[in-house]
């Protein structure tokens, strides 16, 4: 069976980090499924999806990391077309990537105990975030 | 059900980038499935597959980060086994990843408005590529 | 149909990349699937999954790459909370992400020839590590 929810997420803008990891498990918790996949995918190319032991260190080394690769103030191409000011932006989303599939057994999401599923902001100004999960199981 | 779309693409060698989408959602079209994933994956170790707003400015900049990151005419340990001059394209293609997971419902890719799925080609070389996009739903 | 697979891995520390192709591979022929995917996804949050040519020339050049991006005697946020040395490790397992996903058609992975998946292990010290193979087909 398959199974869609749409989870709507308000961020702050560049590297804010949300912790979903409830409500994918929820997602799972509402389907008949005892096993299958959750494929968690952010709508949009400006937000990326990961795990992360979600604690503000280690969520600040990543923010820090992507500064380094991509910095907020740098000069972007893509800055040309649109006059936006946020190539650092599509960069990272290109890199991190918008989709993580996790599998679950016996209704349970088989992450770590100290494994979240985050979503990460990177756009320039506060979004209204869609993050579909679909559960495809049995 | 499953259904396997097998996609034929020819690139350009290093920094290439094709819109892949509209195949993507063709696979899906031509599948009996309404709900599921549409698993997008690239054969062999010197290509990515990822999502962006597929304009040329920020196609330029991803290039620039993974020039930077691994420069083309770098050094690397690759080279000393096969006299291949492609190291720039296993690291690039390693870290990114060949496959990416896109839901769809009611027929439709999840897709954002300015997301686009995009194959992206490493290799020092033009290349014959295959693309399996793997439709799971019902 | 669902099926699970867990392997169990034994890992040396920061580094050590371990091909799972043909485990991977195993579980799929051990399934009464034909036509599907495999979600490979790695347990914890210092340790990703990604494909390589499976050489050691080109591991070494990508952990060349993610000591620079994220050096080992770095200084990292992650450090102060709990004491951990391994703030390299959650930042570059994060970038890489736990998770891949690859279609087989036929009871066959659809990898090229020089693409292996490989387990890389990002933590300190060695590691028990569980990789999760959902078998999600028909």
């Amino acid at each position: 069976m398959v199974a869609t929810q749409r989870l709507q997420i308000s961020t702050k803008g560049q590297g804010d980090a949300q912790d979903i990891t409830e409500r994918v498990a929820a997602a799972v918790a509402a389907s008949t499924a005892r096993d299958g996949i959750a494929a968690v995918f952010v709508v949009g190319s400006t937000a990326g999806i990961t795990t992360i032991e979600f604690e503000p260190g280690a969520i600040a080394d990543l923010n820090g990391l992507f500064e380094q690769l991509a910095p907020r103030d740098g000069e972007y191409r893509h800055h040309l077309r649109w006059g936006d000011d946020n190539g650092s932006s599509h960069v990272r989303a290109a890199l991190l990537g918008p989709s993580l599939t996790v599998p679950f057994a016996d209704g349970m999401l088989t992450l770590g105990t100290w494994q979240q599923i985050m979503l990460l902001e990177f756009d320039t100004r506060p979004r209204q975030r869609e993050v579909v999960v679909q559960i495809v199981g049995e």
